[in-house]
């Protein structure tokens, strides 16, 4: 089969690899019904996280059960499934308190731009629908695998309450659907940290209720105005360099909470900063399986609807047209069809 | 009056200074019945954090009303009270969210070692006790003021539940509270990291269940051999050294929570190290304020009794033995008596 494979910064190809295999007896094979191109995977393309040689690229899914292990009792070939970026065998103690994105038995997906992956504790890991879904709800339910996931990690880390005032730092895809979450989870005021006319437009389809354009000390300065010289309960950064995680820290209230929910890139926290700054903080990479039947039944009940993060929509064979359009934010997040 | 200055590393002099006046219609001038050195007075006293000419020192205390500014209603000279190390209004909207340490009106205390002392902001900052108490309490009633103040705030900020797992890092004095605080919280299993004899008994009568007299690597594998490999649920970290930092956190369970209660000196918190730890983190200045009156009460009914962390009484014009023989860690800690 063809899948993607990035040889190096800005190359990214469509080439053949050979098709995946059960491995061990909790593997399933699913053939993917849609995929994308995530925030995360333009570090290596940006080559500022150095890969080693070819790399296969994706870890965003959505599809139908092809094929399972002999000790995956959960699953069937032909149902839906959803799953997430990390594996996860759902029963350890980790997994117990919802942390399943730290799981012992652990394994990062990384070859989901694909027609067909392979996903380690099978069991654990993938979430199904009752029913096979409407073709019209698999965008929204490929959302739920990650960038959704992630958004709502960011919000329920950050501790967003009903009546509360949230900031968002970022608009990216995780920042906007960190938005609807914040919305969703009853924040009241929602700020949101963007300069792109086009994604503050979205923000504010998403729930934000006002856009702060200014950026770094003016930016900060801005919000401490806008929150009586306090800065917000609650503070979702999802962006991940040393200056996002500054800017959030520092409009984080006394007593707030603030998330991160990026892998952080070349960032060191300072010590008395962070003291001083007497916040509760939480981050890591989210655990989504703690919100995928939630959040899979807020899209299908369409109380929800994250699609709109998906601007730019190809066939999956022009995967490297999608991952230039992001790099050059000319588009938000590609979706990708096998 | 003559009082406690820091001259320069190693030179602290009780020497003549003027007595202390009411500045502001908010302060009050109160008799010091006891103060004690700070572990975190050492930080000057061994030339680490530099000092820009001779400094007062001291910021633990309790003592009896002498004389209240003119806008000070909820005191009367006479009465028993109790303060901290930093002031507060107690009314503004972070007081009011218990975070009385980084109140907006907050002034650092740092004249406390002396006969007297004004304290700013005294309506929202000393809490009194019903009666004068008996004499033989008020070790332990000085104890609330901040060490055991802020060791509670670790095991408040560390989430210590009933049944649960603490580690303690650090058996300082307010590490050797963080244990007392732990366990009247409910803990099972506390583990004290420390290779001190005398100390180790102590927090074993505080209620330490484990002592782990390894560091570094091997402290952090010993941990997790203790912890089936998964770190503790409340990591309790009362040092404050870049070394101490990494060590909590490895050793904190994924999920789990972890707190930081002394002013970081020389750390920087790697992002991805924080991101794949998986942590909340807490930490800051302990509001010591919002726990006095619960402590005062615990401490009155004799239900926790925290006096043993001071191993050394001196009369306060012995201040520089105090500090030497906590400098040498011959002591705990050195309660002065004015």
């Amino acid at each position: 089969m063809k899948s993607t494979v990035l040889h190096g910064p800005g190359d990214i190809r469509f080439e053949e690899v050979p098709e995946p295999k059960i491995e061990k007896p909790t593997d399933a094979i699913i053939r993917i019904a849609a995929t994308c191109v995530c925030g995360s995977d333009l570090w290596p393309y940006r080559g500022i996280q150095a890969g080693s040689g070819p790399t296969r690229m994706g870890h965003e899914y959505c599809g139908y059960v092809e094929e399972i292990g002999s000790a995956v009792s959960t699953l069937k070939r032909g149902q839906f499934v959803v799953g997430s970026f990390a594996t996860s065998d759902n029963t350890c103690p980790t997994c117990g308190i919802g942390y399943q994105s730290s799981c012992a038995q652990r394994e990062f997906v990384s070859q989901a731009q694909s027609p067909y992956l392979r996903v380690a504790n099978a069991s654990g890991t993938l979430v199904t629908t009752r029913d096979a879904p409407d073709v019209s709800m698999v965008p929204s339910l490929l959302a739920t695998s990650d960038v959704l996931g992630t958004g709502w990690y960011a919000a329920d880390a950050a501790k967003v309450k009903r009546g509360a005032t949230a900031v968002v730092v970022g608009d990216g895809a995780v920042g906007l659907l960190a938005t609807l979450s914040a919305r969703q989870m009853g924040a009241d005021r929602i700020i949101v940290m963007s300069r792109n006319p086009a994604r503050q437009k979205l923000a504010r389809k998403f729930g934000a209720t006002d856009i702060v354009a200014e950026r770094g000390e003016d930016g900060i300065a801005k919000i401490l105005e806008m929150t009586r010289g306090l800065g917000a309960d609650s503070v979702l950064e999802c962006v991940g360099t040393g200056e996002s995680m500054r800017q959030a820290m520092q409009v984080t209230r006394k007593g707030g909470h603030m998330s991160f929910v990026g892998v952080p890139h070349g960032v060191e926290i300072e010590g008395q900063s962070l003291f001083f700054a007497h916040i509760h903080l939480e981050g890591g990479p989210a655990p989504v399986r703690r919100y995928l039947p939630d959040l899979i039944d807020l899209v299908l009940s369409g109380t929800i609807d994250p699609s709109p993060v998906f601007d730019l929509v190809l066939p999956l064979s022009q995967v490297a047209e999608g991952y230039k359009a992001m790099d050059e934010r000319r588009a938000i997040k590609a979706l990708l069809q096998p």
